[in-house]
């Protein structure tokens, strides 16, 4: 979808939040909405149409812009949003939205005075469109996903989780080859946890080595294009275990629940209970202790919250990662993750890595 | 410093803000008064003391949370400062402040309710600390700043800067550099521009080659234990035509003069105007389209800001950037980049690259 039938989305929802304008002033959004990937920016999305409409940034990003975003008229101006607010007058704005749950108390002050008129809450509403994903969002993690796959394929192949390499040189290396497989960096900062330090859902790379038997949890994805990837494999150096194989089994089996369970319609708490039933009728449920999953783009986090607490329901085009762990403490953990289309069919797996329990 | 001393020196600006307790949820502020460095964490810094302060993460942060900030009660919840909120009455406190320039709109909402006493406002307490760097601080800053000088001496050395070689083949040969010598990964995404490009402000590395009597610009910096150094450079490839050399000069003049500037008491205004006047007597001041520097610590960007809308001063202990430039469009541009720390006898340089023109 081209970047003025994004506009023309959010238009179509500005009634609904009872405004005739919305400030966009989250980045990310601003990025979905322009294509301007610069560091500071705001829009104003005018009911009217792309011709009421203006763009803000400030005067580091004059060139980018106008090459950026050439089809909305931009305001050089270091105080972003601020200006644009104050253009309610001119623009004939009765009722200015803003990101409720972006806007800063303090920011929100500065932007209402500078409308001179009260601003009215609008959240989440740019953020439920990016929850489904155009086509071009598709390819785009569709790519990254690839890239995520090819690099861990290079990196056993290549023999690279072997005992005596240190977690940190190991995730040093995936990140090179995310990075020489096209990837302008890591996704997020790469998780590669061995031994009882698998057991932390999200321990970060010591210099302490692999050794023979240790189960080793990667989870890591690859940024292509600001599209993220996210995918988790935890392997076993040599043979596993007969406790690493039966936990393995279990949270495949709630990782396979949880796919299952992704059928547009199907309310995301009920999701997510469809893998944690799996893990807590094996008396586990305890060391389940986070969410199944999450939405994935532009953000490695964002809507849908595939959680007990989350709210709504999957649609067709939705992004999510299903990601179940169990984590025994002192001893070791397994998460299982894939990124997956939402389809009416069934998801589409767009991370191809084996979920079979390796032994490298 | 301690932690626990970073948290009494916080205690001690409470009776400034009409506050017996402040809710701290800014990630950054929660690290720099905890040494906590997951993804998801809140504070409670009660005026009573550590004994009646909290700490709050989720259970994927269980084991850490106890590793890392073993001295503070710690409350496992998803809702974070929700949770932190709603100890008000259990903790006896009177007038709970929040980081009004941190929490948005709605989130206050939830934290107001969960606390059912209105919140008090409370921003930037824990900036105005994180300002004036500890000497472990200045350390790591001092480590990450010698790890950027000896990445660009690496490719310089190796010939790295050649005409053919692309600017993210480049960008990317600094980064590895920069791992290789210790960082955890680049303070910011690595800003390399040649040619034309030189008179982006902040150029996203591109596929396009580099060639003889190009200006190349390089800002670039490593995170290092969580701390940002940030430098920028200038070069030529080859000799140096007379525009070059002029434009070069004009910014190492202005840029001297800022770093002179860094007296301490002297108001941030006042050391941007020093440098701008420079390249505004110059006729140039239309082409310096950005702030003179910022202050780098956690963060890339933190307090203070060197701008002519600035407020404040600056002070001994403060490390900041500063770094002029002058940009033509379509034609190139140079921008002198430091990290310094401010101190009582002059400033003191923690970026060590030589500042003359580098004809490579």
């Amino acid at each position: 979808m081209s970047f003025p039938a994004r506009r023309s989305a959010l238009r179509a929802l500005l009634p609904g939040a009872g405004v005739d304008a919305l400030l966009v002033t989250d980045l990310v959004n601003v990025r979905y909405l322009t294509g301007f990937t610069g560091s500071n920016a705001s829009l104003l999305v005018h009911a009217g149409g792309d011709g009421a409409s203006r763009f803000c940034t400030d005067g580091r990003y004059r060139t980018q812009a106008a090459a950026e975003v050439p089809d909305l008229e931009t305001v050089i101006d270091r105080s972003g949003a601020q200006a644009l607010a104050a253009l309610v007058a001119t623009l004939r704005i009765e009722r200015l939205g803003f990101e409720s749950d972006a806007v800063t108390v303090d920011a929100h002050d500065v932007l209402a005075e500078a409308a001179g008129v009260p601003l009215h809450r609008a959240p989440g509403l740019v953020q439920r469109l990016r929850a489904v994903k155009d086509a071009d969002e598709v390819e785009a993690l569709r790519r990254a996903c690839a890239v995520g796959d090819a690099a861990l394929a290079g990196l056993l192949d290549a023999g690279g989780l072997a005992p005596g390499r240190t977690e940190r040189e190991v995730a040093l290396d995936l990140e090179d080859r995310m990075r020489a497989h096209g990837a302008s960096g890591p996704a997020f900062e790469t998780i590669l946890a061995a031994g009882a330090h698998s057991a932390v859902p999200h321990h970060r790379p010591t210099g302490s080595e692999l050794r023979a038997g240790d189960l080793v949890k990667i989870d890591f994805g690859a940024l292509v294009d600001g599209y993220h990837s996210d995918m988790t494999r935890t392997l076993v150096l040599g043979r596993a275990a007969a406790w690493q194989r039966e936990l393995y089994a279990l949270v495949a089996e709630a990782q396979a629940a949880g796919r299952a369970a992704l059928v547009p319609g199907t309310a995301v708490a009920h999701v997510d209970a469809a893998a944690r039933g799996v893990v807590e009728r094996a008396g586990r449920g305890e060391e389940f202790v986070h969410g199944l999953g999450h939405g994935v783009g532009l953000q490695i986090h964002e809507a849908p919250s595939l959680a007990a607490a989350g709210t709504g329901a999957v649609e067709a085009g939705m992004v999510v990662t299903v990601e179940p762990g169990v984590y025994l403490p002192g001893r070791g953990g397994v998460r299982i993750e894939d990124t997956l289309v939402v389809r009416d069919g069934g998801p589409e797996l767009l991370t191809h890595t084996t979920r079979e329990l390796l032994e490298v």
